[in-house]
């Protein structure tokens, strides 16, 4: 599939060219605004002129041969459409029409299935259908649908979005510059994977923006994320359905704790793509990535505002959001003590007082000062650029930034204002120019910042880039689950300590396993696929001490199996080796249909299910995967030596998860999901007491 | 003292009136825009006329009586022209000069020191000193030292602000519309008691939006609370200081856990008061309320989209923030599924499908169908109004609104944009005309719809509007504890269980006791002041079944006291009634030098120091306020009958809180702490089963 002739096509027509308000008329009106002459054709029956240009009346009588066909006539009309332009060279299409997949009818269906086809025939790259098209800044082509105010947006910015809408809201924000925008609506022939790929690869694209609602080919998608976490080149991401707990695969722990979404935050933070909340952070933390000359080289961060008040809020804001403020070094201090009022108090976050901003060389030594601190990678400096300028502060400031900003050793800035407004067109432009970009209101700003320093702390050599895309993507409607000891056997073979056990099915034989492990107190549990709660329903007797204790303990454990679940398969009654008590832990897995295995890990009981102390990885893990989820755990202090208790074996347990991880890699064709719960850590070592593995 | 003169003065004299920038200049020139001719008079020795305008040699010359000064000359001046106004009639003054308290010297405090006798004297009511004055736009008067864009800003926010900066940013900003805007400065003379005061009685101002950094007179801030809380008018605040950990009071949990801002927390949770996160959140909170023709009559929130980005983006935002979509009713369904396109789905949040855009009677009738469900109570339409507008859906949009907001049965109708923007002034004014404030961008928007929610949940009745703000406010230096049977003794006689138990001070006293108290189980305790963790240098001995076996406790402990505690005062040994395991709770009490005792209550243990799952209130606790204490706790799951453990007494523990709030008020003048440590909780009934009260 030909996307260069999609995004970067020599020639351009477009069908059902118009004068009239809609898709055709305004596509045209775009054209205008945008485009060389020489670039694009109308194709129009019914006129003999768009706007004053010559329109043509069919595809077949245009003079040259043509590569994109943008189509802005109805559905019915599409695929004739498109055979005509294959005839005269067309190799790909915009198609706004709807009607299609869309509207959940089988005749939507069906017409998106023929179009599919029809396209692979032809080897048309199309773009849609029910899109509004796309802007490609850096050669100027404009298939676009929608209007907005006429201004040149030519920057770095990618933009790919599955909504037009949002597109629009994009193009309509004053501060945002592209390379591309591209609405990719229905996206069933070229897909979101492709726009992604093409992006990822376009040298003029610096930053990539994506509104995603859902992910077509999974594999093709990681292999996409890879190549940018590779190349450094950070996509910015807005994926919804975050609230949407329809998908969340229910029952056990890890199904209800790692929900499809949850999937999706585990695959960005492997690949280090950086996820936010609404569409402002999307435009703003794209296009700070996009202006600043570097990204910073440490995640140090450090503000200065021109009066209390406004320091006061940023060292708020800071803590809300998850930005922290190192302390200055004695000698930085030291020199903001000299640059300084006598009222001031140097400190980070710094108020550097409101005379300051009158004062361009003063300012630009504090700045200085502040930037040559080594625990500082990144400095914000607080103002609230207007778009009608009425007092000279920003005059004298943005005077200094330029001397700062402009030198070699020169670390990053932003400016940071605290009440929302457009800003002054020509102060935006002269502070870009010098890498300075100006973020959006303080708590927008805020969590740019954090985006902007969790970006540049992330390492591509920390994670392991496989993800364990299943080929077989269907759970069957029947799954069955594995007794717990075969759970086990299934994991100890891959390393996991699940202490000794074996299973019997009759009360002598349980006797001689007892006597054979040589036991001094044992656990006999019913081993039945059909059984998952046994403690509720006395099918677990703890702590037998003699081959008669064990005897009668199978006896019971099987009567009351029988009582409580007639009909339940029992396999027998496992007797394992007791482990000592230690910290009980959570280990589990949930295999996503389209990315794979996704690994839980957590303090068992109330932490995960009350307090939902829980991390997320997808496999497989890397060890420095393991130990960030490890670490992330509120709980985890209850492992470091807390209130008199011991320092349980971390290690162990981070050993563990990477192991569970491989094993899950290895099963991602088979498993449903495994719960391995509890799992006790103890001083020296781990013991997995329960698992429960589920086939898909 | 007259603040009426001060923020409503029938004639002002602007002293050091200037045609330079600066104060001075920059003053006289807000005068002339704003103020008529005959409200003020210049004047200054050196100048015969500012700006055209006659300029007078001295107060003394001027030609009728001064209610306010404005003073722009410098510090050196200020007392002799106070001196002068005096004679002329002058009942208030604003000060602009620095240089007193604030400059953290001995000379500024003695020059502040100076300043408020003579005002005192001269019964002046002086805004200042270090302030940039006020503006009073319902009067139009302007004595304020700041310029903004010239525009009519008047409506009914009313502005009371520490920082002279941030009023300044409230003024730029296009949407704000004031009764007056406040810039206290230093606010030793005139108060921010008194400011807010003055706001919650002025008929004109709806909203007040505060920023404060500290109170002064702690009782009359709360009875200013108390007031405008029974009249419901909304208190919007920015109280910076969250992340500032310089004030917790370490050592015990409820110290560590209720430090000093938190206690703002609990204070506006009492009295309603709207706690925000920065400016943005601040101005656009008190815009909305003063905009708004009501208060929504409850608390459940539709939203309606134009695309299913932005409503996918609204569900999730929803979530982050806590604002709850409830479920339409069937009927709304079905007239939904009338109104709307085939392809569209109804549902809460609302994707009303852009067609719906250019269609005034459509998107009204669909508005109507919303708003008429008996869930809702405030809806929000999605719309990202820019300042240029390219098309014409806002025209239908708001033709719309208009329709439907002008019924008298209409709720309340927020706009919600999505990108950052200034927005058109013609349609924000037109939709504020129809009562239908225009929101910042969505993520603010959210929170100040979570604002707007909150307080129109809140109810007065349900609240204890008592503050035991202390008289005593100072700590002694040495705080004393008491010891465990004394602290117990005091909480029993407010009616808080806590077992049987007596203190022996011979091992034959201690048997005696048990004895005498007929245990079948027993605890023996050190009693001593100074020993705190009595378990950790074996002073505590559980489970004692006979007389012996508490003689030989006895004799350990006292051992074990004085052998790890050498010095400690003992006063015996604690014989207690062993009280069965229940689930372990915190309950405390930190007393706030300002606001007096606050109360806190957690579950024990890891749930209170790993998960900090606490809550807080300010005593006295009405039971509303106890019982939404402990409802609000993450843990309170673990006593509802969590996997299979008992449902435990709640009410119990609620009352055992309101009864701890009750002790700490009678206390509030001698009690420094009071930590109950751990409380079970049972099945029925509660008891404290360790207690420590420390002194001031």
């Amino acid at each position: 599939m030909n996307i260069t002739k999609l995004l970067k096509p020599n020639k351009i027509a477009v069908v059902g060219a118009s004068e009239k308000e809609g898709f055709g008329g305004d596509t045209c009106r775009n054209i205008l605004s945008y485009m060389e002459e020489s670039k694009y054709y109308f194709v129009n029956p019914k006129r003999d002129a768009v706007f004053g240009k010559k329109c043509y009346p069919s595809i077949d009588s245009l003079p040259e041969p043509i590569d994109l066909l943008v189509i802005c006539t109805p559905k019915s009309t599409v695929e004739e459409m498109l055979k005509e332009g294959a005839k005269k060279g067309v190799g790909a299409a915009v198609v706004y029409a709807s009607g299609y997949g869309e509207v959940g009818t089988e005749e939507g269906r069906l017409a998106e299935e023929a179009l599919i086809r029809l396209c692979k025939e032809l080897d048309i790259a199309l773009m849609g259908p029910n899109c509004a098209g796309y802007a490609n800044f850096i050669d100027r082509i404009y298939p676009f649908a929608f209007i907005s105010e006429e201004r040149d947006r030519t920057g770095a910015v990618g933009v790919v979005s599955q909504s037009g809408q949002l597109v629009l809201s994009m193009m309509d924000s004053p501060r945002m510059k592209f390379s591309y925008t591209i609405s990719s609506g229905n996206s069933k022939v070229c897909k979101m994977e492709d726009y992604l790929e093409f992006l990822i690869d376009d040298a003029d694209t610096k930053v990539i923006a994506m509104y995603l609602e859902g992910v077509k080919e999974p594999k093709r998608f990681v292999e996409a994320l890879k190549k940018a976490a590779i190349k450094r080149k950070p996509i910015v991401m807005l994926k919804t359905g975050r609230s949407d707990k329809g998908q969340a695969i229910a029952a056990s722990h890890t199904g209800s704790l790692s929900g499809a979404d949850k999937v999706y935050d585990a695959l960005f933070q492997k690949f280090g793509v950086i996820r936010v909340d609404d569409l402002e952070e999307l435009m703003s933390t794209a296009q700070a990535l996009a202006t600043l000359n570097m990204i910073p080289e440490q995640e140090g961060f450090s503000c200065m505002s021109l009066s209390g008040g406004e320091t006061g809020i940023c060292a708020d804001l800071g803590q809300l959001v998850g930005v922290d403020y190192p302390d200055f070094e004695q000698s930085t201090l030291h020199k903001l003590e000299e640059l300084l009022p006598s009222y001031a108090t140097p400190n980070n976050p710094l108020d550097s007082t409101a005379t300051l901003s009158y004062d361009s060389k003063k300012y630009a030594e504090v700045l200085e000062a502040v930037m040559k601190d080594p625990n500082i990678g990144l400095v914000a400096v607080g103002y609230t650029l207007l778009q009608e300028i009425a007092d000279n502060a920003i005059f004298y400031m943005s005077e200094a930034l330029e001397m700062v900003c402009t030198k070699e050793w020169a670390k990053p800035v932003v400016m940071l204002p605290f009440a929302e407004n457009t800003r002054n067109r020509d102060y935006v432009e002269k502070l870009e120019r010098i890498g300075v970009p100006v973020l959006p209101t303080s708590l927008y700003a805020f969590k740019v910042i954090r985006n902007i320093l969790k970006f540049a702390a992330y390492r591509p050599e920390h994670h392991n880039f496989h993800v364990a895309v299943p080929e077989v993507h269907t759970n069957s409607p029947g799954k069955s689950a594995l007794t717990e000891s075969e759970s086990k056997r299934l994991i100890a073979s891959y390393g996991i300590p699940c202490g000794r056990f074996d299973v019997a099915v009759s009360k002598e034989e349980a006797a001689e396993i007892f006597e054979r492990m040589d036991l001094t107190a044992a656990v006999a549990k019913i081993d039945s696929p059909d059984i998952l709660h046994k403690s509720d329903v006395g099918c677990v007797k703890l702590n037998l001490r003699d081959k008669e204790s064990v005897k009668l303990a199978y006896e019971e454990i099987i009567m009351n199996a029988e009582n409580h679940c007639p009909g339940a398969k029992i396999k027998g009654v496992q007797i394992c080796e007791m482990a000592p008590m230690g910290a009980e832990m959570i280990i589990g897995v949930n295999n996503d249909p389209q990315f794979g295995p996704c690994i839980l890990c957590g303090a068992g009981g109330v932490f995960v299910e009350v307090f939902q102390d829980v991390a997320l990885g997808l496999a497989p893990l890397s060890a420095d995967e393991a130990a960030e989820m490890v670490y992330s755990l509120k709980g985890v202090k209850m492992l470091q030596g807390y209130r008199g208790k011991p320092v349980y074996d971390i290690q162990s347990l981070i050993d563990t998860v990477v192991k569970v991880s491989e094993f899950a890699c290895e099963h991602k064709d088979q498993m449903s999901e495994l719960d391995i719960n509890p799992v006790f850590i103890y001083e020296k070592g781990i013991c997995a007491v329960d698992a429960l593995y589920i086939k898909k």
